[in-house]
């Protein structure tokens, strides 16, 4: 790139896989990603831009003329072109959509009316569709003779007049077929037909759970308008894993190629929410400033005890939260499952009860210490099953996502219950 | 299921999808997924069991003669039958195969002899092979006149007589192409053949990377063994990543079906290694405890610093783990990264050090308190930063799985950091 070898970057990276290619402009500095663009020309294949984080698509989109990115888009399926189009500012999406010809401009505009992360959002508008009452034969020849078809395709559809969806037939199906044979004797009816307005999560889970390997996309009207396929599904289910992950880890939606001020940003806000809930648990301890000054130990072995929640709480709260992702968990099974992170907890409890108590009993040659610590463990670890699983519960119930906000009130409910549990006792115990 | 009205059940539970009767079973109890099977007889479609989890997969077929196990076994694609083999103990496997058909078991002893989690387990060994001088014509009379073929199949493959592979052929590309063209005209080099020990998560990793509908598995000799399809990929991405978060969150393979007493073991060892840790962290406290009596308030704040750390450290802990399962992250840009999350945990450490620095000296009317608590803050949520990539680097780097272990060693490093200097420096500071 540095010697601007233009002949020469053709030939070595014109052949890879737009995703090696994807690879390739994640590992080069800002400049070079332009320059290597430039250089390319026409041999650069813009579908490597789906295939990297937002900030270095936008990096690389926003130094291109629109008049180039509108070039582009006109080779992508329209799946791809709507997924740089949307990040793309108002004013720039405008002026890229006028200079595109009329019929792909009116689908990708419709495809970007639908709300963000939805099946509308994601599909691919060209499909094959067909008349009920074409034969297999007639099918096959008009594949044959058509030029303007998806570059690849695993079932077509079948439409009526006005393209109400009928049904679709799976390619193989078709191949076992004898030519007289009429298309509806072999469609199958879809009844998965997935509204555009469907979230995309919700899309994706249903074309996974039927193994299906498209789906047929309607408007309002019944009308087919696009095509999800299952290649769009393994991203959804990606993405929607890794949003779990991340909002469980507190990093919200950080990409790896972000700036430091940008993550420090967003990391930020869960931070704050941290101190907050760390200075409550500092508010409780402060309550038995005077116990404390009497027994140092009791500072010295307390934060075992809330420790020892927060991860049980953590614990249960992971098996909740994937338990409601995956719908293994719902209102019919919510009271047999609370009952059994109770005795999990209770289980645990004991045992961890009883060995912080010998440890501590010894460590300060002081049983009744051992037992004081070993109450407040099994205090606080029924406080973390119960916290665990009904704080993602209430906040699944709410509407709000139980991955993103359960952590923090976990751990907040078993710092305070453990400090207070502890310490409360230690002042009781030890006064009486 | 009560009144045992086998006819009425059929009726109700025969037509539904594999996926929708797995949650059937999934809500049954007991005795009722068993009575269930039994009064369905031949109508039970045995599918679904592949969509439950182990725990009822094998209560299920524990309850069934090995001689019905074998019939259930022949009427499923050899993914599924091996799916439900795999978990059953070795003599029941050994009888339950002796009593198939000889091609069946031959192909099903096949997969199971490749390590689990591998491409040759999870791959189905039913698929479609021409020679690469048929015609497409040959090709569709082939297809429509053959009985044995697989249930569905978006590709089909192009081998040698020694059944060595030569390519691959979407169904599209036949269907789009006239009689008299010959396969190996049509057909793409297959460079993406996955050797069947490969690990499942790679072969994912391939499928996805490349965006294919199926992919070729190979044994050693690179002869065609088996076909793995894009809906087992999509099962393996959601394992894997249910895997990690699970691990992230210290419940190992827990089911939800799990009973409480093995739930509670498997998480009895990851809070015993909390409990360590938590332990370590009170010597560390110990070691100070004169300063604390002398002070009570460092007792009290104490706690604020270890969680901001532990926090902050989980955060770079997440995007660490996430970016080396995608491979976002190697050795090419480690040193960029890990300078990127020290930059940011220096950045949040100077705000919120400020904050609690401030909170600290309104609070206890201290100033030196606020100003100890401030620099014990930068310093760990500096150490928290270099934990948290650090960390998972090195655990990757010696081969194990940096989701597993690196949230305990994360936050013990931020426990010991944290305490040590806000202790430590307190009692300098105090004592100068």
């Amino acid at each position: 790139i540095e010697a601007e070898d233009a002949a020469y970057l053709r030939e070595t990276i014109g052949p890879l896989h737009e995703s090696e290619l994807g690879d390739v402009l994640r590992n080069l500095g800002h400049d070079q990603r332009q320059a290597l663009v430039r250089l390319m020309g026409e041999e650069f294949d813009y579908t490597a831009l789906t295939e990297v984080d937002e900030a270095i698509r936008l990096s690389i989109v926003d130094a291109m003329p629109n008049d180039q990115v509108a070039e582009a888009l006109r080779e992508l399926d329209s799946d791809d072109a709507v997924y740089i189009l949307e990040d793309l500012d108002e004013e720039d999406r405008k002026e890229i959509l006028a200079k595109l010809p009329f019929r792909e401009r009116l689908r990708l505009r419709r495809s970007l009316e639908y709300p963000e992360e939805s099946a509308g959002r994601r599909m691919q508008t060209e499909f094959v569709a067909v008349p009920p009452y074409w034969t297999v034969g007639q099918t096959i020849d008009y594949m044959r003779d058509e030029e303007d078809l998806p570059e690849s395709f695993a079932q077509i559809f079948v439409v009526d007049p006005t393209f109400k969806l009928l049904g679709a037939v799976d390619l193989d199906r078709i191949l076992r077929t004898r030519r007289p044979a009429k298309i509806e004797e072999i469609m199958h009816e879809t009844r998965h037909a997935i509204p555009a307005e469907t979230d995309q999560e919700e899309a994706a889970q249903i074309i996974e759970q039927y193994d299906l390997l498209s789906a047929a996309v309607v408007d309002e009207t019944e009308r087919l308008v696009g095509v999800l396929t299952i290649d769009d599904v393994i991203d959804i289910v990606q993405q929607e894993a890794e949003e779990d992950i991340r909002r469980m880890g507190g990093v919200g939606d950080e990409e790896i190629s972000d700036t430091v001020l940008t993550a420090a940003r967003s990391r930020f806000l869960w931070l704050l929410i941290n101190l907050a809930t760390a200075i409550l648990a500092s508010l409780v301890i402060g309550v038995f400033d005077a116990t404390i000054q009497q027994m140092v130990a009791l500072a010295v072995l307390m934060p075992i005890v809330a420790s020892m929640g927060g991860n049980a709480g953590t614990q249960t709260m992971t098996v909740t939260v994937r338990a409601l992702a995956s719908r293994d968990l719902d209102i019919y099974n919510a009271g047999r499952i609370v009952r059994r992170e109770v005795l999990i907890g209770l289980l645990n409890g004991v045992v961890f009860a009883v060995l912080i108590g010998i440890v501590a009993s010894l460590w300060f040659e002081d049983v009744a210490l051992g037992q004081v610590i070993a109450i407040a463990m099994v205090v606080n670890m029924l406080a973390a099953a119960l916290a665990g699983i009904l704080i993602p519960l209430l906040l699944d119930h709410f509407g709000a996502d139980p991955a993103i906000s359960s952590g923090t009130f976990v751990t907040t409910v078993t710092d305070v219950v453990g400090f207070f549990a502890f310490l409360g006792l230690a002042a009781w115990w030890f006064a009486v």
